[in-house]
């Protein structure tokens, strides 16, 4: 059989799938600290509430094959949805605007456990620029367009208010950056070749508060 | 003209018009912020590329009108969307594990500046528990039950780690907990009158290198 790898991993798989498949490592990964040798795409269906055959067509994705009526070997499992997902990789990434946000992003430990690697901060406040933050150094934003390819980084997380988020894009891609990862409110435009990923923390919030409200009505 | 604020705010909005919402709210502040006094929603749809017909929709439901070739009044605007969101109201919220994500979204200022009040948190670590984060008392996770219904909470962060999601869901939902906001990848189960709400940084970090990965295939 001819190791496709290589070719697998530069698929553009679909949105949903790339939900679902952390949501199986989430769950192969408790399998094996409870020491679960092999695990059934209808157990992982009854578990996550996912189709068994969604499960089984995201899975051909990745490398490998569950052996009839046994499943899948959860160590192998969890082994190939990391390398799939890019967690067992080390990506260099910039946080731009170093303000409650960036530095609490830069503090949690947790995103280089899935590839992450926050190598710099860059802000134009003159109180955090040149104090490291969790070991991570931070620098003044003018200097993105030079440091940004002596560090190697390929992801820009963005941070700063939303008024400034378009202007730190477009700095950050002049700089050599080549995805970014918005938090901030504002949509940002970019060339098509750009990666944009927005985390809308506060669509988030509106959308709990709305929910809420709505189930109090629905209850009175 | 009745005054139907009470009503539309408890229609459950769909998805996607909550998320573009503060979208809109980023872009009038901006505008608030440099003194202009109205905006059209041609104008919002060229700056934020949402179709214009999409933005009168969405702001339809707001208790709001544009002015025939003046557009919205942008201070009154921004006052609207704020409400309407819910980002002026202060909700209470607990967050569940005080680790590294939580202890980050505690220090987190933004979110209490669009309605999330974090009043305690709490951990099984006895090495967190009883030492404020950022003046929020952090509690033993065991007296869930008892604190919450005192602190009038609604909202629970979900930041353990993702074996431990569902058990402190279950218990936080006994404790009176009516919205869970879900940052594990864990698929939390609940009974359908929860609000459950995930955001999924992992799967966000997968996306991106995902497709870092084929943008850097085709341009080969």
């Amino acid at each position: 059989m001819v190791d496709n790898r290589t070719a697998t991993s530069r698929v553009l798989l679909p949105e949903p799938t790339l939900q679902r498949l952390p949501w199986y490592l989430s769950y192969v990964s408790s399998l094996r600290g409870r020491q679960v040798e092999y695990v059934s795409s209808t157990q992982i269906s009854k578990e996550l509430n996912v189709d068994a055959s969604q499960i089984a067509k995201d899975l051909s994705f990745l490398n490998i094959r569950g052996k009839t009526r046994i499943g899948y070997e959860v160590a192998q499992l969890e082994k190939e949805l990391q390398d799939f997902l890019g967690f067992k990789k080390a990506h260099a990434a910039v946080m731009i605007g170093v303000g409650s946000l960036g530095a609490a992003l830069i503090q949690d430990s947790g995103l280089s456990r899935y590839g992450l690697n926050i190598v710099a901060g860059f802000d134009i406040d003159p109180r955090v620029i040149d104090t490291p933050h969790s070991g991570v150094p931070v620098f003044n934003i003018s200097e993105m367009n030079m440091r940004i390819p002596q560090l190697k980084a390929e992801i820009g997380i963005i941070a700063v208010p939303a008024d400034q988020a378009q202007q730190v894009a477009d700095a950050a891609i002049t700089a050599g950056i080549k995805a970014l990862w918005n938090f901030t409110p504002c949509r940002i435009r970019t060339a098509p070749d750009i990666v944009i990923q927005d985390t809308s923390m506060y669509s988030h919030l509106a959308l709990i508060y709305n929910r809420l409200d709505t189930q109090a009505a629905s209850s009175r």
